[in-house]
This record gives structure tokens, C-alpha cells and sequence, in this order.
């Protein structure tokens, strides 16, 4: 096995194989294509680097990627009352969803705190796939069906994502699937047939990057459908890759258990915008979020200036220059295209405005940094 | 950091380090310790060995160990349905539980499915701590109590579980909290008190051995905890361990996530004990558990002839001599102490007799195998 040979030097551990963390149909080709290190999502493997962190990101924004994302485990909801049961869960309205939508979902408790952040998928009416961040969301939504006696279906299909994520993903998409597929319109999907399955594709995936995600329809299929996808992608330099930590905080694009988790409301997470109070009145944390609209705290991308800040795992603390507390970040790296450290917080409404100029502390060592308007799209 | 000196030969990964997999109180502890590999358990790290396996299963049983189980995460449910919302998930009956009681249940959902395996402690009527095996289970209490409509409180207590596991650990206890704690009875618990804190020491721990896990109050009590369990323990040759592998298959001690999971019923999961179902008929899966009591496949030990089998991350297939299906091993490993290789499998009705002869075959080379009429004790 290889050393890592670098990761914003963060300590790194063994992780033990075991069947409880569960591999993934694609996981041979990623371990063959040279995946240095991994994480833990949803129980099961996903990879975090190949070359480097910075390597990685570069290519990603010239090329084309896949990305082993079956850990974006799915939940199927298959019955009458399909549609009720995720409108329980989420502000957001999705009675006038399409049937070829996908749609970017906050689901909260009935005190309007984020449980998970997943994509859901209309497949008809009374049929979804929630494609999760890493909670079991399954247990939450069997919770709510025994309560409410809903007429429902729940299950975790044999479906595992497979995202083609870079600049040059449409162009491999129309090679292999036609210019009809690569054309899919952001956040709708088409259907493709392969090795004599119907599979979904979205025009979706976690980065800024142009890209799709294929639902792998049987995990048999895994190892056929990568390879199709690379061998079609040599002249477009493919390469193997994975949810990539400067791109995405770059994109502003929140990690749930980093970035939110479920002591947080969509508000405080910038995701007012999901919550649709006056439509869907069906979500159980209505109520609550109702209150809780106007938060004391809220994301925000900060930039802090070099050096390049030591990776961490930890969150770290801003404060103002009287020494009174700001906020945390959550997420940062050193940003190579924008050459500063680009950073996600949770910023209190004192501290919030854009151009808020904040301190950061870490190991005796004083970095500045400024609240932005946006982050490095 | 150093390598890795064995592990069964197993392929190792590096893990990322990141906030959403999260640290625990004792972590820089175990880091000093030496922990040389860990996994990931409730979305936090759980270390996997320290000097060998095989070191740490001989010194575990003959001396005494300091485990950082906090992974086993709490959930608090607090409230006049505190019990009724158990009841709900568990076919076994608790109603007539102690005050100073902790109990072992399968948490099953309407189909009688195990969603996963914990320990729950009766703080008072309606006030318990479950202390769970891998999987989310704050999810579907919340599931539930929104549906049902029920008067609890849920979260997760800054509480965090330390095993003290070894024939020596009642020595340890008795030196460091008295005679009186030192001689609480099997999965029964006592209250200390610690840097001014009441904490659950309960006579419970994931090993064969004798063991105390106490469930720490405040996160930030865990070093000094910590440090007076092992300061006290020097001379009763105390290191740092975690549940190894060895002892635990040894002990028939079955891991959520890999011996059994949600496609298990807790008849197949030789759990038939923890089902009352004449008495606690508010189990949401109590019709489905009649019809299954059953089972066409059960939990078996199952010993594998040597030479020592390669670790494996993956299900083994058993057979016949006529090459007829028998089950699946889901744990195996070496055992110094037995000379033979210990499994758990999940054996066909056709085959589950002890002393049946099975096939194993792994690359090409076959293993005899024989069922157990029990395991290791």
C-alpha cells in the first residue's frame, strides 16, 4: 500500500476492513485506479483522494471524472402514500414536482432540525429514490410509516450512484449514451439502457463542475458500466476520482456532519429557499421553522488569508478584533486557483455582513480573515 | 505514524480525518496509547487494535483494559411514553425492568427486522439511556414518537461509554470506586461520582471477560477519567484496548452490521430469549415475529480446521459434500487459545446440526468445517 503523500498534513489513520463497512460495486476499480485514502459514509467506503487533494481538483476542472458515490445510499418509497410521507419531512414543496425532477431536499424533525440533505427523485407518483448524505434516513421515514400508517414501501434498492463529474462530462455522455442524454437539463434525469438494464441518469453531482450521475441499476453491472465509461473517456484524459474538498468548498457545497448537522435549521444553513412554510404545510417542523425564520447564525464562505492553514478536523473559532466570538468554520482548505484558504463558517448574525474583517487563532498563530458576499463560483 | 504490523493480512485503507467522523473524549488518549488502526461506528472513531490482535486478546484476557467505546452513542428518551415508545420497538418485555437494570434488546422494525442490537439502561420511570450498536437510531425514535404522537424528549447526552474489560477489572474497580461498586451484578448498574459528577458505572462490556463500562458525564471529564483508571490500574498490568476480534467471535458476541443486519429477524439471530411475545404485545412487529419464530437459518459457531484462514472482509460461502448451499460465515479469525479457526455463520435448517461437516473455499483451497453445539466460553 501506498503512503499518502500529502493531504494538507491531517493525521491519517488505519481504517480495518470489515463487512459492517460495506463496499461498494465499484470499490475494485477504485482501489485498481489508485484511491490513497478513503472515509466512511453511510457505512460504507467512499474514497477521498487519488493523486493528491490538489492534483485531483485541477484535473477535475479541466476533465472529466468518475466518482464512486454508491455511498449516497437510496432509499426507495414505493406506495399510495409516497408523496405524503416525504412532504412530512421536508418544507419544501413538491406537489408540482416533475416526473423527470430531482430535487434538492433538507429533511428536518418536527423541531425543524436538519436530519439529512438528500436529492430526491420522482420516478412516478407514487414511487421515489432519496438519495442520502450520511444518516440512515430509512430509520427516520419507517419511524413515521408505522406512526402515521402510511401506505408505503420502504427499502434500500440495489441502486449505486456512479457520478461523471468535470468540464468534459457532457462529452463523454454524449459519446457513449447520445446527444439526447448529454442534453438533460440541470436537476432532470433521462433513461439510459445498459448491458439490458433501464438506468437513471441526473444532471446533478457534488460539484461546480458540469456532470451527471448514473444510477447503477444492479450492482453486477458495476464494474461493466466503469469500465465502458473510461475506455469511452482515454482521449478526454478520464480519471478516477472523488468528491473533491477544495472544489467544494470553493462551490459553497455543505457536508452534512461538517458543515450542518441536526442542531441546525435550514435557515441557519442558507437553504431558506427549500422552505416553502406556505405551500407544504404537511412538513411536521412547520411550526418550528416558522420561529425560527429569522436565525441568529448563518452559513457563510470566508476567506483567510495565507499562509496555507494546516488542515483540520476540528472546528475552529473567529472572533472580532475585541475578542468577542464571530462564529466557527467548519470546512477549509488552501484554494490554488484563487490562492487564499476558502472557507465555510457558521456565522453569527453580528458578524455576518459581507467584508466583516475576523480573526482565527490556531496554535498561536493569528490568521485574517473576511466575511465574503459569495462564494468562488 | 507507524505502519501496521499484521491485522490477519487484511487490506488496510487510510482513513480521512474530518469533523463528520467524529473524535470522542478519550481520543487523544488512545492516540497516545497507540492505537494503530480503528473503524468508523455511529460516525465516530472506534479503534481496531493496539499491539497485535493477537497481543491484545492474550493480555485481554488475563489482565485488564481501557476501551473508548463511546461510539456507542446515546440516545436519552425522556417523558411519560418513555417506556411505551421502547415497547414499540422491542419484543422484549421491559416492563418489569429495575431501577438499577440494563437489558440487551433487539430493536426490530413492523416486520420484525433488526435494526440494531443495544443496551438499554432504566434511569428511572421515565428516564433511559440506549446505547446502541451501528446504525441511527435516534432516527426511528423519532420516526415514531412524531407518528405516534408521544410525550418524550429525545437526544443524544453528552455520554460517552469507556469499557474496563478483563478478569482484572473488578480489582481495578474496587481499588479506584470501592468494594461495593466492584461487586455490581451482571447487567445491573451503580452510580459514582467522579470530578463531582453522578455517572452509570454498569457491570456490562462487549467481552467474554469480566467488565464495568462506565458511561462518562461530560465530554470533558474523559482525559482525567481517563487518567485515574490508568494510573490506578499500573500494577494490575492495565493497557489500552478496544473489543477484539478474537475474543468477541470466541464469545459468540454477534456485530450489528456483519453477523446480522436488517434482513435478520431475531429468531435467525438466535435471539429467540429476547422475544416475549405473550407479553409485550405493543412491539410494532409482534404479528410478524409469530409468523417467523421459525426460522429456516440461525446464528451457529462454526469451527474452521487450519490452517489459519486469511482475514476477510467479505461473506464465505459454506457447502455440503454434495455442494449443496449450507449458509454464509460473516466473522472468522485464528484462535491462538483453540487452535482452530472460530467462525459465526448464519447456517441453513438442513445444515445447522452440531457436529455437521462443511466446505469452505477460499481461492481455490478448501477448509473443513463443523458446526458448534456452542461457542468458545
Amino acid at each position: 500500500m501506498d503512503r499518502p503523500n500529502q493531504l494538507n498534513s491531517r493525521s491519517m489513520r488505519y481504517l480495518t476492513s470489515s463487512i459492517r463497512i460495506r463496499k461498494t460495486p465499484f470499490s475494485k476499480k477504485v482501489e485498481a485506479s489508485g484511491a490513497k485514502a478513503y472515509t466512511v459514509y453511510n457505512h460504507m467506503l467512499l474514497p477521498s483522494y487519488f493523486n493528491s487533494i490538489e492534483e485531483d481538483y485541477s484535473h477535475l476542472k479541466k476533465a472529466v471524472q468518475l466518482w464512486d458515490v454508491s455511498c449516497q445510499r437510496q432509499v426507495e418509497i414505493k406506495g399510495r402514500d409516497a408523496l405524503h410521507l416525504l412532504q412530512l419531512t421536508t418544507p419544501r414543496d413538491l406537489s408540482r414536482m416533475d416526473k423527470d425532477q430531482c430535487c434538492y431536499i433538507p429533511i428536518v424533525d418536527d423541531s425543524g432540525y436538519i436530519l439529512n440533505d438528500p436529492i430526491v427523485i420522482k420516478l412516478h407518483d407514487e414511487r421515489y429514490w432519496v438519495s442520502l448524505a450520511d444518516s440512515d434516513m430509512l430509520y427516520y421515514f419507517k419511524g413515521l410509516a408505522s406512526g402515521f400508517s402510511l401506505d408505503v414501501n420502504l427499502f434500500e434498492p440495489d441502486v449505486y450512484p456512479l457520478a461523471i463529474q468535470g468540464p468534459k462530462s457532457k462529452d463523454l455522455i454524449e459519446k457513449v449514451f447520445g446527444a439526447n442524454i448529454a442534453n438533460t437539463k440541470f436537476f432532470r434525469y433521462k433513461i439510459i439502457e445498459f448491458n439490458e438494464r433501464r438506468m437513471i441518469i441526473c444532471k446533478t453531482g457534488w460539484s461546480h463542475q458540469s456532470g451527471f450521475e448514473i444510477y447503477l441499476d444492479g450492482a453486477g453491472n458495476g464494474e461493466s458500466l466503469w469500465d465502458t465509461l473510461f475506455d469511452a473517456g482515454r482521449d478526454l484524459d478520464i480519471r478516477a476520482g472523488c468528491p473533491n474538498l477544495i472544489e467544494r468548498i470553493e462551490a459553497g457545497l455543505l457536508s452534512y456532519g461538517t458543515d450542518i448537522n441536526a442542531t441546525h435549521t435550514p435557515f441557519e444553513a442558507g437553504l431558506g429557499w427549500c422552505c416553502d412554510l406556505d405551500y407544504n404545510k404537511q412538513c411536521l417542523g412547520v411550526n418550528a421553522l416558522r420561529l425560527k425564520q429569522y436565525p441568529d447564525r448563518q452559513i457563510r464562505p470566508v476567506a483567510i488569508d495565507g499562509p496555507q492553514i494546516p488542515g483540520t478536523d476540528a472546528y475552529l473559532s473567529l472572533e472580532d478584533s475585541d475578542g468577542n466570538h464571530a462564529g466557527v468554520i467548519s470546512s477549509v482548505t488552501w484554494s490554488p486557483d484563487f490562492q487564499i484558504n476558502v472557507a465555510i463558517g457558521m456565522i453569527n448574525k453580528s458578524h455576518w455582513n459581507a467584508g466583516t474583517q475576523l480573526k482565527l487563532a490556531i496554535k498561536d498563530k493569528l490568521y485574517s480573515s473576511t466575511v465574503q458576499e459569495q462564494f468562488w463560483l
